[in-house]
């Protein structure tokens, strides 16, 4: 079955959203932190783990598993969901982000881009058609329309052609389309101009996808022009439909782009961040490295009901990130999802209370009150 | 408390035993095989997945855990068994075997060893002292006296001191023993020679430790010469002391050994194999990056109950190694370990029921019957 959204509840002060998505594997509320499996696993953790710290949709990578296993062999195991052993919802990028920020030497025509793969320079060919063929292949729960994602700053008029091709390639992954139990969304790009997302908005809900993605930001843009971006994209999309802001995993951008309608996150940073020994915490992010926790008994924080903070110390934490054993990148990450995820029970708590506003301000006064590195 | 081992059963055909070990943390039964957790953990492992795969004591390293994080900070923890979490008994290792494969630059002296740590250089100094005094502050429930753990071959001359200060090394570790909680075995060395091994294995019988630990094998003998050595030794052991043969954990190996009257094993092979890819089966070991394996949706071993072989396929598992995504190296360290177990559950109904023999031979018939690389 496609996807079915329900809005819920409208916050009263701000333009947040409470809301549900119903799913081939349950139903879920939204706002929600998608944790990224970008290899058809999220890194360093089981499935088990997953359902433990209470994850919904679950985000894997066309690009990546274009190149390794390759969608035919995940098709053959059954699809994705089977092939990985998970028993809940996927959603499926484009591969357009990973074209931007990893490929080599990009040539974009209107018929798609050739670029040289990350991993062993072969020339490659992606196009929608393809992409959405591939999304197909591995069946995920919601697959997206292949975009151009471009870096920032760009021109008016190079945002304006991108944009303009980017619908064009919407419509053309739309209509090779071919899985029922599949959604589709299409992605809102169009840089930092309000009237380049406001037309690709408007063309993208003509066309009547499952959803939408909002692109284009983390590239490099300070915050308030990210928080700018969104804002003139969801002003005019579809209140009926789910909104997924691709690629922002930060805390704070978090609560501030649910404020501007927002339904759906997902990032790598939780579990990047976990490799390299860091913890979100209520009081900001620790450094597990640092020598003041060599002897530092209490959990990650003290707040959290995460198994990690349930049953280790900062001190064997440290001890394992310092050994460079994996088990420490594992609770690390278990513990930095399950904060991210426990940040959007938290707001969706919120909008039904009409609070989102003063909740904000006092995580704004913790999380930045206290630091250590 | 000090553990303590029944001797249950004797094998009809052989010297095979089957036995219980009464510990701090309940009571196991013997043949026994020690999944090996380095530096307090047992690599991508945690502790609810030991426990899953039938775990009963664990190893870890004296050597590495006095460089890193320092017995000081685990003795502050409260200990090995909550620094790491592990409800479950724990034997350490004296360092004498890290300080011969690992060390640079060794120099003996009756006193002690000084080397330079593998991590960084840093002069240290290792005494039969100092190896107690580490482990009665880690807390684990089983500590090695400290021995000359020496290469193959050796000259009936070195391994005839070497065995006799490592009696007065032995003596001197038990002299200062200080841990009402913790148990102390003795180490037999003496190379390949039957008087040597005789002499050290009566010696330190006389000594009365709480068991006995075999050493010097593993070190680049053959193995009809670490068969040999074995018998040497349980040959002149008490028969109410369990008997453990340190760093061996081939199936074959821990076969042949037991029907020489061991009852304990450790080995790093389990995970190290897994790291690189490759299984224990059945049908003997085989290496999941084979091409072969690409689109193999059975099992690892159809036989197996563990976790991996229950919810994954070889072709996923195969993705995961190639990737270098580590739940690969985690599902297949739950499958070598609990393959190593599973054997150990095997030999000891084999010994209850007197039939070890036909059991090696169709295991052998088996492992050593179908290759693939």
């Amino acid at each position: 079955m496609k996807i079915k959204y329900t809005l819920l509840k409208e916050e009263k002060n701000t333009k947040a959203r409470y809301g549900k998505i119903k799913t081939n594997y349950g139903e879920y509320e939204t706002p929600m932190f998608m944790p990224v499996g970008t290899l058809a696993t999220v890194k360093t953790l089981s499935p088990e783990e997953l359902k433990e710290v209470n994850a919904g949709i679950i985000l894997s990578n066309t690009y990546h598993l274009w190149l390794r296993p390759g969608e035919d062999v995940i098709k053959s195991a059954g699809g994705l969901h089977k092939f990985m052993n998970w028993n809940g919802p996927i959603l499926t990028d484009s591969g357009g982000f990973q074209v931007f920020s990893l490929a080599n030497k990009k040539d974009i025509t209107e018929e798609g881009v050739k670029f040289k793969n990350h991993l062993n320079g072969d020339s490659l060919f992606l196009t929608p058609e393809k992409s959405i063929e591939i999304q197909n292949k591995l069946d995920s729960d919601i697959a997206m329309s292949f975009d151009e994602c471009i870096g920032w700053p760009a021109s008016y008029e190079y945002c304006k052609s991108s944009m303009e091709r980017t619908l064009r390639w919407a419509k053309r992954g739309k209509d090779v389309f071919n899985n029922d139990n599949q959604s589709l969304f299409g992605i809102v790009q169009g840089g930092e101009y309000e009237d380049l997302r406001k037309h690709c908005a408007c063309e993208l809900s003509k066309m009547d996808f499952d959803g939408y993605s909002i692109g284009g930001t983390s590239v490099g843009e300070t915050k308030p022009i990210m928080y700018k971006m969104v804002e003139m994209s969801t002003k005019y999309l579809p209140k009926d439909k789910v909104r997924y802001l691709m690629g922002v995993g930060d805390p704070i951008d978090i609560i501030e782009n649910v404020m501007r309608g927002i339904d759906i996150f997902d990032c790598v940073s939780p579990t990047r961040l976990a490799r390299h020994g860091h913890a979100y915490t209520k009081y900001g992010k620790i450094n597990l490295k640092n020598a003041k926790y060599k002897e530092d008994f209490s959990p990650i924080d003290s707040t959290c009901d995460c198994y990690a903070c349930k049953y280790y110390t900062k001190s064997y934490i440290k001890h394992l990130i310092n050994s460079n054993e994996t088990f420490g990148a594992r609770l690390l990450s278990i513990h930095n999802i399950r904060f991210l995820i426990r940040l959007t029970e938290d707001l969706r708590k919120a909008i039904k209370d009409d609070t989102i506003i003063s909740y904000k301000e006092e995580f704004e006064r913790n999380y930045y009150g206290k630091k250590d590195n």
